[in-house]
């Protein structure tokens, strides 16, 4: 598969082969279920006590902090459903990802929650004002994401859980777009529960974790065995795992080199397009985001008809979560963000990872100059507005 | 890692070097999301179609009834916590799985469910007459197992889903142990929810899915992105599905040959054992059984220090359910049968799979033969025994 001109790294990564080489051995040969007593089962366990180290120092949490789980859907459902109960308060954002949003929406409708969202200003920040405000004395926990899917804005979490904390609430972040692209680290955020997702930073999909501060007193997710310290039942997904750690440890060490030649790209792109291209606006904050995040809203034609033409040229990125492609729905990231509807729907997400190039961004440029000019030429909403201009 | 003499298949079986195959283009190629739009991500949603497709034809099941989960756990979580609402009622039995055992518990313990535990008689079976007499007005599922993990007992399920069924009760089976090893066709069976899990017939571990039929009413599982018809969120474990799908292909195409060389593997095992050690007793039924499941009682002594011989001499084998060998607690199922505390622990489970062979089960028996006679000669009990033969 042509993926040479991949741009939606945010949707999900192309899996490390270093990840894999590391996933390998645990297969079809180290393949002993690691709650089982023989040797080589402690063999297997072992792999997964330094996994959980592994993913732990990265985080600077305890390794018996961290808890596997099949992916950041899972740790957000997990931190949501295990600490609001019955007829609780939640306070979360209105740009949070669907992983979260479908939660609260379902914590609401049968468990009798009360959910209160925070709105954002017109780049994606939440106001850290509006969160003292909203807190309540029946307020069960606080679920805000460190950063945004759509369009990468980077939330004040550090100053968000310490609000929360003054007034006695828990504190949950979903990290799954952070963690492993900028430094996020548990002791300094003061969060008390963090879900991550291998799949985002180049590990395995199907795996992910929920960071959970020690004390913290949450419903396990899974019942049955007595995996992750009966917790979160279910055999591990071993190779998964360790794949993830793997993922991570590297992401780590790139991070410093990585970051900035991303961050580089990204400015480059954002720059390019809406210097050349007319009427191209950036959505969300202009430094305060993800290195690899460009979102370009395209006047008077649907993001979705770019997507297409971008594609047949082999280029891919999209209009904005993977998860909710397939609903048809307009963004509720950007209309929280009061773009209206002509901007949403002509946005599209380009998320830069470790294959990008400059010469990626040199030609995604030029097939956007060229896409765009004629996909507009056959918009009567463009006809339109060259009318009014004559 | 030599796993020449593994002998704990029910705890989790060596991948298929053909779904690691099949498996292998999914990591690092076909690496894309599959909820996106563009044509390489087209391909691998079109991969996850054949996958489910495969699943639904191995069980007799359409697609859309086949949902993908994290694994057997996560599919019994689903269809209890789905299923039985605030202050239902829910028959299983005493020898489920604790991926059912802890989920009734917690039901009972935080939901104000009821459970009742249906009893077993002393080869670990169902009586169906008590299943009848245990639904009441208010009774939200039925949930009995397919196969026991312990002592391989096949369960009557198409008769006890017949009876839930005409009291208007859905009925669920995890059939975890079952799915690969024995057929297991929904429609004959007549259930409404079925459970299994990849890494118990070669596929691999971190993957499984619960079968819904058409028109049950069940909870979602995991809220957020639009995956597995809204009612499992999260980026697919594409790997993992696709190694599942083909694991079970395979496991369905040798079935019937792999079946009875097993089956008189463990017939010659049980044989050899129980002919040749004194006070070596079968646990489960004779003929019911799982093709690959031995359950041996070996009195005086306890089940954990054979154990510990074997893996020293490098057999590997099981006290019980690998998801209980960090707890110490005795085996529930045994209890359950009446087994009482000496033979049950002195229970050893040998569980075959497609590696073993006739000159294994020579070494085992072999191995067990002296392992045997040694912890006897040091045993208080086998002592005391002995006194009351002179």
């Amino acid at each position: 598969m042509n993926h040479g001109f991949y741009f939606d790294n945010a949707a999900t990564t192309r899996l490390h082969p270093a990840a894999l080489e590391a996933m390998m051995p645990y297969f079809a040969d180290a393949y002993a279920n690691p709650s089982s007593i023989y040797r080589p089962a402690q063999q297997v366990r072992r792999a997964i006590d330094e996994a959980r180290k592994t993913v732990a120092e990265a985080i600077h949490a305890k390794p018996e902090e961290i808890f596997f789980t099949s992916g950041g859907t899972e740790a957000d459902n997990w931190a949501l459903k295990g600490m609001v109960k019955q007829g609780g308060h939640l306070i979360t954002t209105s740009i949070e990802h669907h992983g979260i949003f479908h939660v609260a929406e379902f914590l609401k409708a049968t468990q009798g929650a009360e959910v209160t969202y925070l709105p954002v200003d017109d780049t994606g920040m939440v106001n850290p004002a509006g969160l003292e405000k909203a807190i309540r004395p029946d307020t069960s926990l606080v679920s805000i994401m460190l950063a945004n899917n759509e369009v990468g804005s980077i939330q004040p979490i550090r100053q968000l859980a310490a609000i929360a904390h003054a007034k006695g609430v828990p504190f949950h972040t979903d990290a799954v777009q952070a963690v492993g692209h900028i430094p996020v680290y548990v002791d300094e955020l003061g969060v008390d529960m963090l879900s991550l997702s291998s799949h985002k930073f180049n590990g395995p999909k199907g795996t992910g974790a929920l960071y959970v501060k020690k004390g913290t007193k949450l419903t396990p997710s899974l019942h049955g065995g007595a995996q992750e310290r009966n917790r979160r039942a279910g055999t591990e997904n071993v190779a998964g795992i360790i794949g993830m750690a793997r993922a991570l440890e590297i992401s780590m060490q790139e991070m410093p080199k990585e970051s900035s030649r991303i961050t580089e790209l990204r400015n480059r792109l954002i720059d390019e397009i809406t210097s050349t291209i007319p009427h191209s606006y950036l959505n969300g904050p202009q430094d305060n985001r993800l290195p690899g995040n460009v979102n370009i809203s395209f006047r008077f034609i649907e993001g979705e008809a770019i997507l297409i033409h971008l594609d047949m040229h082999g280029f891919q990125a999209s209009t904005g979560s993977a998860c909710s492609s397939l609903s048809l729905s307009p963004s509720h990231v950007l209309m929280a963000m009061n773009r209206g509807h002509e901007l949403t729907n002509g946005a599209i997400r380009f998320s830069l990872g470790i294959d990008n190039t400059a010469s990626h961004i040199t030609s995604l440029v030029a097939t956007l100059q060229s896409s765009v000019a004629k996909i507009r030429s056959l918009s009567p909403l463009y006809d339109d507005y060259l009318k009014t201009q004559k």
